[in-house]
């Protein structure tokens, strides 16, 4: 029994190794331009010994890419702590800290499909979107969303991956000011769709009235009346 | 030589006939969902006809997505005529135009390469959205765009093919307050960026100056005042 429990696990372990190699790999290059063998080289392990835990590619980088999905989805639980503002300001540090470390694989993932090299990319990343989705809900304290907060929601998350695409292009905007303009559009978002839909715009209202003077949405509000 | 041109023309219409059906087709069903069998009855030609004007399915689905994304790009184009509010408007306008007409097919476009069935989807997306780009900085009167000025169009493109994949979904808000939510949505994104960004608040400024009472920025900042 012992020997069979201790067989397992390393068989799991090795398996492990393999998805932190990928993962290590898919953080430089994107997935369509890493070989197995180059995952081999950097495990230390022969090819065909990858193909003895993983029975293909798209097998071994699709446990990959499955769980950097996994990784990503959770950088999105928060604590109830705090402003909105405060907590999604978190969120996004997490977020933009997600796409520091896996650039070409978060990139790749967004593409979907063919680059990742696993027909299951858009149902994965469509899982994280939904992820996100059911968290950020949970924060604004909205248990049957309507379409107008739905359609907000929904955009903003759309707004953070092109974002976050764009910043690994060049990165020629400091990250910190990105995570905070990410804030400031979600306010912003609510605001103009709030204008139709008292849903959305009790969510805005609360949310501006529990920020402190020095919280995300306070800066915002004083900036836009500056602009306008 | 008089044979040759007209059974050129042929050709050229058979094949126009062709992209037409499939572009018919891909308006009610994704191009995954759509055979070559499918496309040749609606022709009212046979199976292998079809194979007669193009080598593959592939080439004939790529020709019809070619097609649809040259249309949607030419959408964006509109003459510098009213304040930048109201042209933004008119381009949403035929821009939901476009989404109502070929709603898979439009949705099979942005979901890239397996979908449609070729290799080239993402580059004929990426064109669509190169040019959607350089038409709305040439009515922002940019010349060589910063970074933050680009984010803020990006992303705004971006937005705006959510919003309409969201309304494809049960369009259950209707598209003409989507539009100018869109609109609004596009200043509210400019002024997020302006506090960080001499550019993008010149742009801000210019837009919001020229507009009259009851154009669409104007009514923006009347709401944005009522519920902050």
């Amino acid at each position: 029994m012992t020997t069979v429990v201790r067989r397992r696990m390393g068989v799991e372990e090795r398996r492990e190794q393999l998805i932190a190699v990928a993962l290590e790999q898919f953080s430089h290059r994107s997935p369509d331009e890493v070989s197995v063998d180059d995952i081999a080289t950097a495990a230390g392990i022969s090819r065909p010994l990858v193909y003895h835990y993983f029975p293909g590619k798209d097998s071994l980088y699709e446990a990959a890419v499955r769980r950097a999905a996994d990784e990503l989805a959770n950088r999105f639980v928060e604590p109830r702590e705090g402003s909105l503002g405060t907590r999604l300001l978190r969120v996004m540090g997490r977020y933009f800290d997600f796409v520091d470390e896996h650039g070409p694989g978060f990139a790749a993932l967004l593409r979907g499909g063919r680059t990742v090299g696993s027909e299951n990319a858009d149902a994965m990343i469509d899982d994280v979107r939904e992820a996100a989705y059911r968290q950020i809900m949970h924060h604004l304290e909205v248990d049957d969303p309507g379409p107008r907060i739905s359609l907000v929601v929904r955009s903003w998350i759309g707004l953070a991956e092109t974002t976050a695409l764009t910043w690994l292009d060049g990165r020629r905007i400091p990250r910190a000011e990105l995570e905070l303009q990410l804030v400031h559009s979600f306010l912003a978002l609510a605001s103009v769709s709030a204008a139709q839909d008292e849903e959305t715009a009790r969510v805005v209202r609360r949310a501006v009235a529990e920020e402190r003077p020095d919280s995300p949405f306070s800066e915002l509000v004083a900036q836009l009346t500056a602009t306008v």
